[in-house]
């Protein structure tokens, strides 16, 4: 049983990398489950779709963080759970440590009690890896914004929020080292890919 | 600052018996918010959609779970809260106590982690008053029940958990019997309206 996770600020590539991965680790001879987070499946569509579209308005804080793990407890129970009781290799673009990363050490919610809820949403289901695509937070910003005036709207709360983040995934890195793997997100996406790509193939090797 | 809830099983006619109560406190002078769970904002009806229009089918009671208490967490702080806060009274159909009855007594899911849960999405607001519209199981389910075909249906466990939901609003009740009013909702329908409303008033009174 393997569960992947991927994780990082925005930017980071994550997502882009993703479907990379998944065929490297096909062409290992693994069957492999592709999902993401907050969404993945048609009820956790809908949550995705309610926090988006209002996300900007007058959704509350503890709104937004509940429909995130209600999205997570459907994803891992109709999703996760069964294909790995099916012996697959789960990869997950996000997961619980984006909360903790996000709405814990970025909007300082309290972290035991996020991790509570977590534990309620997920039955205590944990990553056997997660993968960390670590890049500086204003290299990651810029890479996302397509526009420079977008660009230089950025203040310095926010890039103080991101910074936070970034240092929460550090934190959970090192308490952590055995799940926790780093690749060097701000090398050229190439060189990131095959990172990847080998941090998984390792894992996967030393689990058989 | 007073927060009234209304519980009950189903059946019990509180969702009717609202409005004349509203009237009735309004009359008495007081300035008065009617709503009601799940819902009773727009982010609150969308989640309220989402869990009626899937709740037959893949929705796990997890995620159920989570996503009444995101409705929660927003109809308390987008209009509870801010109500409570201009000197107004709030009247909610349904509250967190129908949570711990039926997802805690009927379904048995843990007490303290639902407790837990319902406290991060309240910030811990509970009402002042709490009136239970208590009635025999079978009398409720035959009130809601148009057709005997339907009611014919209703099996063996379905009875027992609606008599363990009905149990459960009684042990709450009994632990906490300053918040808690009862009024016996076996009685004709003009006889029910009346308890209830002075009930309220009763308890109002005594505030002021």
């Amino acid at each position: 049983m393997t569960f992947i996770t991927l994780e990082g600020p925005e930017g980071s590539g994550k997502t882009s990398h993703l479907p990379g991965l998944a065929d490297a680790v096909r062409e290992a001879g693994y069957a492999v489950v592709v999902t993401r987070e907050p969404g993945g499946t048609p009820i956790g569509d809908e949550i995705r779709n309610t926090i988006l579209k209002l996300e900007n308005t007058e959704m509350h804080a503890t709104t937004e963080i509940l429909l995130f793990q209600a999205s997570r407890a459907q994803l891992v129970n109709q999703v996760i759970r069964p294909a790995l009781a099916e012996g697959k290799i789960v990869i997950c673009d996000r997961y619980a440590d984006s909360t903790m990363a996000y709405q814990g050490y970025g909007h300082q919610t309290d972290l035991s009690e996020l991790s509570r809820i977590i534990n309620f949403a997920t039955g205590g289901l944990t990553p056997n890896l997660t993968v960390l695509l670590d890049l500086d937070i204003l290299v990651g910003l810029k890479r996302r914004s397509s526009d420079d005036e977008n660009w230089n709207r950025l203040d310095a709360k926010e890039i103080e929020f991101h910074q936070r983040v970034r240092k929460g995934y550090q934190l959970m890195m090192e308490k952590d080292p055995e799940r926790w793997e780093k690749v060097d997100a701000e090398q050229d996406l190439e060189k990131v890919k095959q990172d990847l790509i080998s941090v998984v193939l390792n894992k996967l090797a030393k689990k058989d």
